[in-house]
């Protein structure tokens, strides 16, 4: 086998591999309140909306960069499966589980392409470039959005607390001042006023 | 309300109505043989897909272009729903249903946006620039790949014909011979061999 034809064969088993990310459900509903959304349907709908909302990233953000990271974040959950925001128990293991399916999932591509798409996901999981911000507030405004949408059902079903969600989106503001305020006086503190988050 | 403010309502009430594209379903089956995809998934695939091999284009692309087009353009089919590549009847009135479509939805943008976004729309569907090719490329392979992964069920089950499919990738090489030789030979010719295209 030619060496193209070993790295379009390699590739395209990356893709193929991928697919299997439609296989695992997330907590979150859409907006028709009733279907558990998936990894790839929250991953093209947080890509969209980074195109579409990067002009208000505090820093300037290189955007294919950060879309392509927001395409691959969830690809590690094929193996590790999604682990609930507010569930500790299981992000207790969550980093283990993760690296390891790391390992396999970006190998599969040519060694290259594994190198770089691995480190465009630690930097990802790292949250420190304007980037990596920028995707973790795609990544966390996203559900929000959807959670408000079907009037607070999946928080208030998972008895989620205002601190915990205050607590997961310590992040959120770092990609976008701007974002992170309309997300939490739009869709999660109508949440607290309707009863479906608990006020403390 | 802001002008700031209406912008970002405007922004998210775009961004709200595009989770409805993650009900639409295509005919085309995931790799697991049973769940038919929805144009979300199939954003999403063909998007990681773009970025991926945008290498083996035939004509140097802008990918930060090439994978917004490919985020949007199924975005019409909330209001026109799927009309299968090779349901000829349907396609009849699939470019009145869809023109109506892009009408309503863009517009829920802010105008600046609105119009870019419209714009690039017509521009993956005039099918002419090096990144509609592309788009369109990917567009096709991605579900050639999941048929072939499936043993060929989809083609089978609606009794396709290899002249149906050479038609409708008449603009894939277009976009790159190269991903198209790989598909023709490997995920389409295994499926006129298996018989599950008929050799036609």
């Amino acid at each position: 086998m030619s060496d193209m034809d070993n790295r379009l064969k390699r590739q395209f088993e990356f893709c193929l591999e991928a697919d299997k990310e439609k296989r695992i459900k997330r907590r979150t509903l859409l907006s028709d309140g009733k279907t558990a959304e998936n990894d790839a349907e929250h991953a093209w709908h947080a890509a969209l909306m980074c195109v579409l909302l990067s002009e208000h990233a505090n820093e300037k953000i290189d955007v294919l960069k950060t879309v392509t990271m927001i395409l691959i974040h969830d690809i590690v959950e094929i193996d590790a499966g999604d682990t609930y925001a507010y569930d500790e128990g299981a992000k207790l293991s969550q980093r283990e589980r993760e690296l390891k399916a790391a390992e396999r999932i970006f190998n599969i591509l040519p060694d290259d392409q594994a190198k770089k798409y691995r480190a465009l996901w630690d930097e990802f999981e790292a949250e420190e470039t304007p980037e990596s911000k920028f995707a973790h507030t795609m990544d966390n405004i996203q559900p929000a959005m959807l959670n408000n949408s079907t009037g607070g059902k999946v928080w208030a079903e998972n008895k989620i607390k205002l601190s915990q969600i205050l607590k997961r989106n310590e992040i959120t503001p770092e990609g976008s001042e701007k974002l992170w305020d309309y997300s939490l006086n739009n869709f999660i503190m109508p949440g607290v006023e309707g009863n479906k988050i608990i006020d403390n």
